[in-house]
């Protein structure tokens, strides 16, 4: 089977100097779940609340994500309040109020025990690891968190490091879990965690992927209309994983490849509010991103030396 | 001949969290030249004070750099002091004393004036103006300027803009330039000045380049140690042109090589105080790095449509 996703589903209200919303659809597992549901086969688990309406669960069906693992408890899905200004790489909470999500103990369905592909998207690292239990002998495990987790359970955290195949961070939280500013330095320390490769991303300014044989820095697609940076981190990582679990190939050619296709899907998301960019995607133009994103990296080498 | 550079020699005193130098060698043309040195040769127009030591004058010889357009004044050599926070990007000047640069008029050799590459550094676009009447028929000119111009002398600097190949400014200074917050906007607004290329330096996130027909994105090395980031812009520009000088080739292709050889050259020029790192550098040093960048930004392309 291909992959499973645990992480959040929940209504976003934002506000950025290009406009706002309301109580749009949100959450890691909803962002990355869509993304990864363009290259492979995706089981979410998550929880709502009672308010959480019949459309946002069709259009996640209507993406083929397998939904036995959404569970619904009375009470009101997670909201998240967030406001950007025009430097867009930082988002300001305004509020969160947590509500069904609070008492999240993700139980994974029988059925999806067997998955090949697992992201943990950032929860708390004591339920990461508990999620790590019940899937019996995944082939890849990726994973994200916060800074407050980085604060509040660092121990936790580094045990989860310390059994997944690919962490997930953007460039602060690096710094901060490394305590350590210089990123190459900060990379290295938190490989030595146990992590097989890192990625850390960078918002505008693209990723940097550290394994120990391997650096690998990939720019993000430059755009001109930037709307509104929410769930980019987690539709990157559905891509990214996504590309992996369809291809079967983990060399570091294929997470090479990923990593290119997670940053064009993040390219779309940032492009309007909410998932409405990825409900009106088409392969063919990720294929297209893709191909641009090459063509602009690309220079010729120099010879070796003799 | 090679490359004619107009800017500063300086005296820079530079605190950042790992040390302090006071009144180590600086200036645009130094980094420039010194960097540009190691591709090909340089003639520098520049000014110095009475209190400018021969060692100086003697090291940049030792780098076969045509001193004959370094004048001297009575009176003390430009003078600036900085501080960089762990946020490596940004210089907070604490003093500027312009000394003898204030009343510089480059006044080009007539040696110099058959110059086929010209760099323009960061000085007042009045007087790039008169450099580039000087200079007869030069095949690439490139600039550089900052925020300072960009808000006192607007007009001066796009008429300057509108005459040169290349322009060379970092991230800040596009968007103050265009007036638009999306760097994307902002070069095609820049491009519409009518210079040709556009390259966009963003410190330790590499460079984007623009043309009317292409964009390229480079990431900058990754380095474990960032002692000091002043001239890191220059030294870009100095390998940058270098290159293009050395092999004529100002093809689109041409020009990202050089952009991966000008940060390649950043990359040494930080890693120590004033030139310090660049004094001690060997050409196969610069190619490995080179090589290096291959190797990180590489990533399989996909197929073509059919």
């Amino acid at each position: 089977m291909g992959i499973l996703v645990v992480g959040s589903v929940a209504f976003d209200s934002i506000e950025t100097p290009f406009g706002v919303a309301e109580d749009v659809l949100g959450g890691s597992a909803t962002y990355f779940s869509t993304s990864a549901s363009y290259f492979t086969d995706v089981s979410l688990v998550a929880v709502v609340g009672s308010d959480f309406p019949e459309e946002h669960e069709d259009f996640l069906r209507s993406r083929n994500i397998d939904l036995r693992g959404l569970s619904r408890s009375s009470g009101d899905t997670f909201r998240w309040k967030g406001r950007y200004g025009y430097d867009l790489n930082e988002a300001h909470t305004l509020e969160t109020r947590l509500n069904v999500f609070e008492s999240f103990r993700p139980s994974i369905p029988p059925e999806y025990a067997d998955a090949e592909y697992l992201f943990l998207a950032n929860i708390d690292p004591d339920l990461q690891m508990e999620v790590l239990k019940q899937v019996r002998n995944p082939r890849v495990v990726a994973s994200d968190t916060m800074n407050f987790w980085i604060s509040c359970k660092p121990e936790s955290l580094k045990k989860v490091i310390g059994k997944v195949d690919i962490l997930i961070i953007n460039e602060a939280e690096a710094r901060q879990l490394a305590r350590e500013p210089n990123l190459v330095k900060a990379a290295r320390s938190i490989l030595s965690l146990g992590v097989g490769t890192l990625i850390i991303k960078r918002g505008e300014y693209g990723v940097l992927m550290f394994s120990r044989s391997s650096i690998f820095a990939a720019p993000a697609y430059p755009l001109e209309n930037v709307f509104d940076p929410t769930g980019a981190g987690d539709t990157f990582a559905g891509g990214f994983m996504g590309y992996l679990a369809n291809t079967g190939n983990i060399s570091d050619a294929g997470i090479r490849q990923a990593i290119i296709f997670g940053s064009v899907m993040a390219s779309f998301t940032v492009e309007d509010f909410s998932l409405n960019r990825l409900k009106s995607l088409d392969y063919r133009q990720i294929e297209e991103r893709f191909r641009s994103l090459k063509a602009m990296t690309h220079f010729e080498g120099i010879p070796e030396p003799e």
